[in-house]
Parts: C-alpha cells; structure tokens; sequence
C-alpha cells in the first residue's frame, strides 16, 4: 500500500478501506508515515468526512494500536464517563464518588490538561501526596474495596490517538466528527468500562458548535459503542459559559468539596445529577426520576462526600492541603446589567497564561492559580461589583483580558439551558 | 498571525488576504511553519481552491522569497517556454536553438528531473563536458552573442516553490490548479523573460487530467502574466503516450539532435512547430503561418541544428560524446493490433527504475540508460515485431512491465490529437 495513493484517496472523498485504515495507523505509529503526510489525511478527513464503517475502522486501528486495560479483576459492571472539554469541567470529581457512594463502581482512567481544557488528573495532583499511578493490581483491588479508582493510563494505552491528537491540534483538523469519535471510543474501549457516559460539551469555543454537530456525533460514538456490545449514551451540555465559579486545577478541587457538601453551583449539579440519573438507572435497573433521588439524597447525606475523602486517603491524598494562590486580585464590572455570556475559551485561554494549564504536553503547570467567578450568566451586576478574582502566583494577566470575557445585555432573556438534551439509543 | 487560524479559515473554505498568504511563505521558508502544518494548508487548498487573488498573492509571495534574475544586460526581447511535465518532452532541445537561429533570444533556466519527469538540465549533462553553471555575467553575454544559454538556476531562485513543491509531490497535493499556478508562475517571473509560452500536458499519467481542468489553468496563468506585464499563452498538448520515441537523458539529445535534422517524429515535431509559431509571430510580429514557415525552414537548412552546435560547443559540450547505454534489449510484442495507447506514466516510472530519473533530490541519475519507443499510438504491429529497446546499464526492468504500457485494439480511429489548442489571451 502507498500513503499517497490514500491521501488521493480521501483527497477525491472516495471511502477508504479497513485495510488502508489499519494501514494508516500502523505505519504512521512507526514513523513509516511521516506527520506531513498523516497532516494532509487528517485535512482531507476532516473536509471530505468519513462515513461510519470508516470511523469504526479508524476507532478499531486506534484501538488496537497500543495496550488495552485488563478489569477481569473487577467484580461486577464498571461505569465510565468522559466530556469532550469543558472549561471549568469538574464534573468527574463530583461524580465519581457520588456514583461509588451508591455501590457503582467506577474504575476512570483520566487525562492531563493539554490546550485550553484542563485534566482530572492535574486538578487531583493540586491535593498534596495524591498518586495518579496505581499498579493495576492496586487499582483494581482498590476498585473493589471502596467503589472507586482514578489514575492516569500508562503511555502504551492508545498511541495512536496520542500521537494523532497532538498533530490534530496544531493543523486546524481538531474539529472532524469521524475523528473526534474515534479519539474518544479509542479510548474508552481501551479503558474496557461497561457502561459509558459521554458528555457533549457544545459551544462557541468548545470542539462541537452546534446542537446538530452533537446530535451527529452522539449518533456515531452510540453506534460504535453497539459494535462493541458497550452501552453509550450521550448527553449534550452548554459550554457558552465556564461550569461552576472556579477555573484551574486546586481551585476546581475546593469547588468540588464545597458541591459535595450541598453548595454546587447550579448548572454545575445539573451535569452532575443529569449524567448520574442515567448511570444509576442503568446500574440499578431502576427509573430515571428514582435514580435522581438516590443521587441528590447522596450528596444530602454527605455519603458522596465522605466517599471523596475515602478515596483521596486511599491514593494517598491529604486533603488538608490543597495547592491554591495567595495572590488574590478582584476585578471589578466596569459596567451594570445582565450577564448574557461568558466567553469560556477565552477564560480558558488566561487560565492558560496564568500556568494552570499546558500548551505542550512537556510543560510544568502551576496548580494553585485559575480564576474563580463571582457572575454568571443571568447574574445581574452593577458597575463597581467584582466580576472574579484572579488567584496569581508567577505569571499574570491583563485583567482587561478578563473583562472583555463578559457581555452585559440590558435585559436577560433565560434561554440558556444548561442540559440540551439525553441520546440514548439510535435506530 | 497564527498558521491555525489560516489553516482554520481555508478549512472552512474562506478566502485568505495577501498578508495571510505572505506571512505563511514567509514564515514557511524560515522554517517557523512546519512541514506537517503546511501540509494540512495545501491539502485545504487543493480541496477549497482558490480564488485569482489569493492565487496571484501566492504566486507574488513564492515569487519574492528568493532571489531574481537581472537580465537587463541582455539586449532585446527574451522568450522562454516550460512545460507541466511529460514523459519523453525534449521540445526545449529543439525548440531554443530553432529560435535563436531566427535571431529570437532564448534565455533559459531549466530544471532537473524529480519523479517521473525529466528534466532539461540533466538531458544537457548526457553531453560530454556540457557545463550547466554559468556566471548571471557569461550567461547574459552568450545570450547577446548567439542567442541562446540554457543555465541551472542558483539554488535561492524560487525557495519556496522548491520547499513546497517536495511536500506536494508526497502528500497527493500536486493536482491543485492555484498551487500549480503559483509554482509554475513564480519561477517564470523569477526568471525575466518577456514572451512565456506554456505547454500544458493533459493526459492521465500529467497533473493535468482533462482539457476543461487545462483551460482554466491555461486562464489563471495567462492572468498572472498580465499583472507583472508578461505576455503569456499556453499551448495544450496531449500526454496519452510519450512525446517522440525516446525517454531518456542521451537518448533525447539522440532523438532532439535527428530532429534537428529534420527526421523528427509526428508529434514531437508539432509541439515544437506550434510553439515556434507564437513566439515567432509575437517577437516579429508577423502571423502564425509565416512565423510557421520561417520554423520550417530553419530546420530545413540546418540553421537550427548548426545553432544547437554552436550552443553545446559555447557551453564547453563534447557534441560527439553523447552517454548511451550499449546493452540493448528489444522487446518484441505478443499481440497483433492497432496501439490505442501507451501509458506514458508507466513507461516514466520504467524510465525512473532504469535509473534515468531522481526520486529524491539528492539521487545520482544515469544518462544512458532509457527506451526508444519503436512504435507508436496509432501504429499496427504484428506478433513478433519490435515495441521498443531498453538501453540498460546498472539496473535492469521486468519486460512485461515495458509490455503492459501498451494497450492494443484491432481497429484505430484516428480520434487523438497531438495538440488540442492554444490560448493565447483571456478578457
């Protein structure tokens, strides 16, 4: 097989084979396929698409392209849940426990920051001593023990997508669903969960745009996890603003105690029990409308707080101590009105300049600093109110920068859902 | 400016500004865009197209990232020719000393063979001593003095065409009607001449697929040329079977030197009597049948062929040393019929395995070896008779691949023309 004749290929929106597909992952995971090559490939997929067998071959080359993780040693069904990126996206941390607190198991493999969204694993490393590599003896005993494990993958798990996301980011081709979807299963079916939650973030500055793009991803991602005999359901969220008040990796980490204690933002629980109705339905063969009780009586009753602190004693965590800031500057609304919308990617982007986040994966990040809100949209304010703090340490921003993530509207016509809507199975 | 917002926008099918496209050459030839992301560029360019004015920034852009030649010690008007690239096309070889036995001053930089085509320079070098380098000073003087120098361009003419076009040439990127303008214009522009005669090959194997694809390159470049204030025509010319008999470095000066004597071959005869014609009307302004007659007879009475002596002794040449291979193998047919056509792709790609021609830029070509066609489309053989010769030296090639370039049928009807038509200015 010839790299150029695929590239024509696609390059003339003709379908490829699972041949040339395994082809393409194989030889370019060796170096045989240079990254000019798979760059012009992913250009020529992302403008002429792929149609569904080609994304599972993608997803299934990818798949088989590094180790896959063994949960034989994990009594009972495994719960697993992934977003497409969020700003501010705590969601795992509040989740997770509330699920374990209820008898779910939940065995997550989560990722680092890399671009504009941050990482379960860096906001879990901002608590002092917490260890993200579990042997995966430990990690499954663990599992079994208290419900809940969350550890960063070894570097074998899913080359591919490693090594196609970071040229993804860099060549303007991070927004094709046949590739987001195969990124995404890739993954997950590595990490061998039974049930799967995916979280659709959509939004001016998320990867999905548009209520339709979702609807076609979800679609895709549900029919690939059916090839696979996993059930998969998506759920499609507002990311036109950041979720929650805090942004970066110590500040996210007290948000989250302070929403397992009964003090959630609202649209922040809202992702939280929405995705945790489904998981828990499921598990428990069990209504909807019941299982979001179980869940909201869970945080009610700390059960889910107290798993929190299980689980962070058992990595080894102490929760007393908490990388955040010292160096607080509020900055002040220069303007009264409502709050119509806050430019999550740009928050994400000073997020980023203030060192919570990394741009290259070899980048040291700074877990103490972010961004908490004190708005949100469809807040009323009144110049001379504060806006947000910033929590600097080395690095700092044009606080104007922060200003200009907010616009003000003099009235606010609440149409923004924050849930847009549940895909559960397709035809 | 940010290469992934410009990767972005023509991703998205957007028209880029000048100083989008300026600061991508730019950034390019400094290395500070990346092969993988200019790549991804090009492929979103030969997917959305472009329009005249991106086409013609890029051109400018590829134009000023090297030097320019000063040909303004040259008296008088200075005509050049180029070719989209065929299989056996030494109409150069004939066509400059033809002209400048006509007093028409042909100042010519060609290229080297990369891939499938040859290349003039490397035809020149079959003959003994034949000296390509020439000084801007002893070239502009030879031209003065006998109307004729074909020199190998400094290595910082065109940079960025030579950049890009090695990532083209491996990432299926080559078909793409503003990237071949581009390349193609800015070296000619590069190059000073007043007339430009075009040769658009079209054919299956050429960059060029169909005549409608031909005539809207032939539009754009005609275009370029009048905002730089060159007169510019093309000339379509059919790349179904290779141009003459011969393919290959000393078999091409052979064949170019029997021409010259007035024994040359069908086609090959009418791309270089047509593109005589324009240039000789334009230059003496007289009309296409006299300038044709004038072509004529400068072959007739050896004019031409004593300025081709004069040439390759003024370039230090060895006229009477010519590289041949001597281990000839004729191949004869299995078939009785009327040859329909020969892929003169696949007979380039025989050419190239033969050692004739360079694959990576840096490979050492061989002069002698090659194939003299001894038949050609339109042609009945008999069982037995004689297809063609393989001159070989180091390496050698399956004979049934030389067969396979064949196609026979029993009946012919003379439907393939050599030239297809010229165009010579667009409103």
């Amino acid at each position: 097989m010839n790299i150029i004749e695929i590239i024509n290929k696609k390059r003339l929106n003709d379908v490829l084979s699972k041949e040339e597909i395994n082809y393409v992952i194989n030889s370019f995971i060796k170096d045989e396929i240079k990254d000019y090559q798979m760059s012009a490939l992913l250009m020529a997929i992302t403008i002429n698409g792929m149609n569904f067998d080609e994304t599972l071959f993608l997803t299934d080359a990818m798949l088989k392209s590094g180790d896959r993780l063994d949960f034989s040693g994990i009594d009972g069904l495994i719960v697993d849940k992934h977003s497409t990126g969020g700003i501010g996206d705590k969601v795992t941390l509040i989740l997770a426990p509330l699920l374990a607190s209820l008898n779910i198991k939940v065995a997550k493999m989560s990722g680092r920051s890399l671009g504009y969204t941050g990482g379960t694993i860096d906001k879990l490393e901002s608590i002092k001593n917490f260890n993200v590599n579990l042997s995966n003896t430990d990690f499954m005993n663990q599992v079994n023990e208290i419900n809940l494990a969350i550890a960063s993958p070894s570097s074998n798990l899913d080359i591919a997508d490693k090594k196609i996301y970071a040229l993804r980011d860099v060549t303007a081709t991070v927004s094709s669903i046949p590739l987001i979807a195969s990124s995404i299963m890739s993954k997950k079916l590595a990490s061998n969960a039974d049930f799967i939650v995916i979280d659709i973030k959509i939004g001016a500055g998320a990867l999905i745009k548009t209520k339709k793009e979702a609807i076609k991803l979800a679609h895709v991602l549900i029919n690939i996890g059916k090839h696979y005999q996993k059930n998969v359901s998506c759920i499609l969220t507002n990311m036109n603003q950041p979720l929650g008040y805090a942004i970066g990796n110590g500040l996210e980490i007290k948000e989250s105690i302070d929403a397992l204690n009964g003090n959630g933002a609202k649209d922040l629980m809202e992702v939280v029990y929405s995705i945790a109705s489904i998981i828990i339905s499921k598990a428990k063969n069990i209504d909807l409308k019941s299982a979001f009780n179980e869940a909201y009586q869970s945080i009610q009753n700390k059960k889910a707080y107290n798993k929190f602190l299980e689980f962070v004693a058992r990595q080894n965590g102490d929760i007393k101590n908490i990388e955040v800031a010292n160096d607080i500057e509020a900055v002040i609304s220069d303007e009264t009105g409502y709050i119509i919308g806050i430019d999550a990617d740009k928050i994400g982007k000073l997020v980023l300049e203030l060192g919570a986040l990394r741009l290259n994966s070899d980048d040291i990040i700074d877990h103490s600093v972010g961004i908490v809100l004190s708005k949100k949209v469809g807040d009323f304010v009144t110049k001379g109110e504060v806006l947000g703090r910033i929590y600097k340490n080395k690095k700092s921003i044009d606080l104007n920068d922060f200003k200009e993530c907010f616009t003000f509207d003099k009235t606010y016509n609440n149409k923004d859902k924050t849930i847009y809507g549940m895909i559960e199975d397709v035809k």
